[in-house]
């Protein structure tokens, strides 16, 4: 459950409204990478943590934050677009030339859709959406996405950052680098925890260990003939999880003769084939049998009895 | 410029179809996190690259490995779903009862719009957007990006792995497996070898870090009243880019007394508003100088004379 | 400023897992009209408010409820996966026929993306996205969305209740009905409010009203030769907002002979054109004068003088 | 079946083009509350009303002309973009500065993809999709969700009018305003048909009303602290549906002492977890009598014999 | 406008309901080449047709079917869904074990969302989008789009058509599979008749002819060393626009030395960068005058004058 | 397997940067029609061909050279974009105040996202999907797809290439003009060679043409009193396929006197319903046996015995 207090974490007052600005401060709200998406990755990695104590309070806590940070961003855009132009186009470039390039870099949205208000949307207007967050139940996994998330939400951060010089919206965009910075270390630090807590041996995610070929894990495959990625770490040296060298494949050769070729089709399906692999599998109660499922009838015939 | 060599990297052969599983498997080769995602993410950021040499060319050579591994994946999909039901449902259960589980399970499109064949979709149908990838253009961001679909990416196809006992198809996902293994430590040793080379301090992405709020970037804000997130390295000890220790805010008091309300309305856009605070700015020119245009007249004049 | 208390607002206990019925759940949960769109619909809302007091606060509290909602939900769909089959499917199939059918009806991304958790998706796997939601600044036409969204919400809460018998399950929803019917009160009282404070006349959205056809905004238009739409209310009667009644008419007749035909086409553009009607306007300097702004130059001059 | 009458139900003439507000005018044709929403929104609860008569009749009329709504937007809109600049863009600034202003306001999209013409997009160019309409085959949630489409496209219409001074294009907006005033109405007193008629008690949606929890279907709850929602009407007085008045509830306390802990995790999943509650469910056959199937097999049984 | 006529065009009645083909039936109403897709694209080329007389009559003409076979299929859809399994799984399958199966295979949107009726989705559930149809005004390059939706809108219908038995079904299909076959003659001939009436000299778009590169508008490249692509037509003969005849490369070599790297980034964009070929361009006002409009100053100085 | 040649099949070097044309040049690579939508089209069709040889070589081919023609517009747009304005607007409106209509039309994607570089979207910032591509399996209909595809994507590259005067640019656009010019070719020779080659007899997809409604697969249906549609090729003279020669229908009647009524509904799922037709069928077991699975359950008892 929830309680919401009327103040902000962190003033959002910019000194004039800009809402050429305003459209671009929209990626950072409702973007890829946006507090949108921090807000509900880490709302929904928290619900669905499994680990009671400080992992699942500490993914909450984050998540409660991220919610007034969205606010604050819906807080500074409805102020930045404080007058800004919603009338007859012609007649306020007549009384104003250079308002002329305004319209042109607004994002009508904001007055048609928003009302003079934020909207939930990145900077060219697309729509936010659940496909950009992830929420795994794998700590591992999903921290190194959250470090992903802040370190590319604090560049995104920084380069909007340098398109104003509104005192008010630089200290705010200042408080939220600082976030992003202590965000990205505390994900890096849950890795760690999570290492000392000895749920992992190391940062790598290696779940079914065992099952893996274990003659690829270490090699680097290069496809250019003149490639130069030899001489990086990650095709020399010690691996990171123990076994054999990083190795450097130069000049890789297909690890089979299979040439790609799909099955004859099924007639059925129309799709096109010369018939010089025989004829297709009709995909009828025949073709069901070839599914594998052919001795289930048996089985639930045992299984029934 | 691209070249193709008709032979798979790897085999991607089934034992026998099986057009359940096959439904399943879409999920690593068009979801978030599938090889489409990875082959586009990289080629992407390797197009983006600025630094000739070894960064450049170790992305592009895995951007077009992962080419291949769409092209394994889409290969395998089409031999698991041989002779998969694609007749008249009632007729074909009445040969093979059990078949009606296989039927309600399949994915329909898989006959209907792939003509037994792959889509490029997730193992819900949805169809794969670029709104899961990123090219930012600066490595370090990306290349935690890229750990964390790698490791997403291994999560996944190691639960993937677990849904069949196909030793043809097993033996495809060992090979997987093991390059998403090499492929998140490459990652993380790029990191490695920026800092090497001197791009970045630490593994922190601190663009314009200068102008960040230095108050506010170490510590953790606790918004639950019984929270013990405290208890976690990332609540105390040393910061990883140096400066004060690490700290934690367990009752967390907003920082300002601004109460979040946006400005009164321009009344052109007819948003609901009491008056109390005094009548909204019109959009119209006179609005367009509170923009922070309003002295840019003077300079046109100026520098057009 | 958000916080957060650990306990749920109301019980999510399922009394045992049911992964086919988690698979439709995720509608009311992520779908067009699950709690996600609710709690980001409400929080826009409350976020762009600009009337302080008692509008501002009521709908910020109702958003801060529907996070907690979302919470709940999320809670229920990890304990109804508890143990779904996430094994090789065939083997499972061996020892309980029956199976294959939830087999067939699970949500495949719930153990391979959620990890046996829930996902921010619809019952068919659709991403929640942000177009479902809306917040125009305008309290009527927000109000009357947000009673359109709670009806349609109760509706679907009620036809999934039935889907189940699980005593633990319907006692939640029970309570989500419960706040549905409550909602969609509040809303409707909320437009009542609105009346009695002087914001609006009535309940129907009439900004620039002065604007308006007056000759059209009675009149039902019918396009069917045997329509009956002429014996509703609808069709006759006073208006709800004085004026002329309300009149039915049966055989419409188009107001123009305007044929519809667009202009003749810029010629580099390529749009295929008989040239019957002259030359299209090329797109150049000149047909920029065209557009409007033909006198516009002589004004920039003016305003510089 | 439908029939086309070359003319236009209203004349949809600009007195000149004006490529700057063709941009703008998109949203009310492509956008959330676009007409292609209201066309596609009725039609479809048309086609799936199954009440005959005037009830039916009345959705497919509206649905009918709303397609004429469409066909008259894009007939204007082809008419705005006549000699939009479509040529080089320095060698038409060089001609006419002020035109470098339209060029950074119009929509390439509008020459490029549409060729002169319009698009089924909305203002910023997101396609229009069907995550944007409904119909339930409930008829009151249906109405209610038409009234909020209607207010809402009535409001953006209204600012879309403010933007633009040309007298063709204000003519045709007139007309459109009109019409979503009376099509306002024409919902609600749907919804009162449907209350004289009987099929419903009143305007709130209340399927499954018995199974309704009654303990909170008349309360508010407050989660702020310093929140005045309670002064409003919807925190007090008698509930529209009969039974106890409106309650506010100003410092709500959760319901219950669940702390939403998913349950232990099947370890095939790899979610992370601590084993402090015990081994997770696997997910195999055993997991599958826990999903609720234990007896079926016994049923499957015994219904075959 | 448009009027309705209350009959369809076809009967649209099956024998008998079936849950689990309506599933599947879905993806010719909502799919990619479903017909909301025909019927949507029709429309908007016939909006935006500026030959008058047959050209636009026609498209208008089959844009009008097209809407009432979307009603065809919307009523088809209500009638196989007739008794759908709406109720309580488990007690339902105790009653009849096979439903399980249909229960699994059915989609859960049918009953939650649509109220027994059908989804403007595609058989996985995947919402019609507008990014699916094209008008771009050129009536060459969209006859080609047109047969290609009709053919492929055909064979998708021939695939779903073999998935039922049913007699009511199949005589609607049959008249789908007609109108098909038909539509796709109509476009082909439709270009035919562009060329006699002498609007394209062939049926290959080539707008800007003069300004092709002559050198690349016959050759085939191939990009595989063992491929036998040289076999075919298309690599050899007559070109069909004149000019030199089809030629073969088959060991192709980049036209250039250029290796595809970005220039120098702009430093307060933070890419990541070695220095190599000197500073970066700051993107600030001197920057502008290297896009290329370091003279327009003058030009609008001159302009004003 | 792929391999990668660093070089470019051809130059993309612009003479200058034009940040404006980039935002433009992003449709024809990230667009519905772009070089993405070819690339991963063709490698898709490759993929699932299942005719080993000439065609399926030659798609492979196709696809292959797509991935570097995506390469080339990459790296064109990186340098387009060189020396963006990406500082603070006011300051460099100060400077030049002709930029403001620059920054008024750049995409902020490009700075903020892209990091001065491209963009997988398109002009309007939308991500480009998998739902504008397809792979059926079927040659004639695919390839009709791709000539399509190849047509209205050299129809964006001629408009896109009229809105530059940069001879870098221009030199690159006439070498991708050309390549489409011949790629249209290939796709109707590949449609001419199937033809040669026995897998089809003509141009129209007609799988399954027996079943075809042999009555309405010729005729031409008029949906306007006063349409010319009937002058035209398609409406008269010889059928493409033999059979009787095309017919024009100018009045026509509904062929059945099915009012498209829905049944009536499951009590359950709370459609509005008057009761006229009888009670509704409930969803439950009884229900299912009215879904054609009536007499399963005595096959699946004989399939057991």
């Amino acid at each position: 459950m929830f309680n919401h207090d009327r103040h902000l974490q962190f003033q959002a007052k910019p000194e004039k409204p800009d809402a050429l600005f305003a459209a671009k401060l929209q990626e950072i709200l409702g973007g890829q990478f946006g507090e949108m998406t921090v807000m509900m990755q880490y709302l929904w990695q928290g619900w669905t943590c499994r680990v009671p104590g400080k992992y699942k309070d500490m993914i909450m806590d984050i998540g409660t934050e991220e919610i007034g940070h969205v606010e604050m961003l819906t807080t500074m855009l409805a102020r930045l677009l404080e007058g800004a132009p919603a009338e007859t186009t012609e007649k306020a470039v007549a009384a104003n030339p250079v308002l002329a390039a305004v319209i042109g870099g607004m994002n009508p949205q904001h007055a048609i859709v928003g009302g003079g208000g934020p909207l939930p949307r990145d900077s060219q207007g697309v729509p936010w959406n659940a496909g950009y967050i992830v929420a795994s139940g794998n700590l591992l996994a999903d921290f190194r996405s959250n470090v992903a998330a802040e370190a590319q939400s604090r560049l995104q951060t920084s380069r909007v950052m340098n398109m104003t010089d509104d005192p008010g919206v630089k200290n705010m965009l200042r408080f939220n680098l600082a976030r992003d910075t202590y965000h990205q270390q505390q994900w890096l630090l849950g890795i760690e925890q999570l290492i000392a807590d000895g749920y992992v041996d190391h940062g790598i995610e290696n779940s079914n260990f065992d099952e893996e070929n274990q003659d690829h894990n270490h090699t680097f495959w290069s496809f250019g003939a003149d490639s130069q990625a030899g001489e990086g770490r990650w095709a020399q040296g010690p691996s990171l999880i123990g076994g054999p060298d990083l190795t450097y494949l130069p000049q890789p050769v297909a690890l089979t003769d299979d040439t790609a070729l799909p099955p004859p089709p099924d007639p059925k399906l129309y799709a096109t084939y010369d018939g010089s692999r025989g004829p297709g599998k009709t995909g009828d109660a025949a073709g069901a049998h070839a599914q594998g499922m052919s001795n289930v009838v048996k089985k639930v015939k045992d299984a029934l009895e």
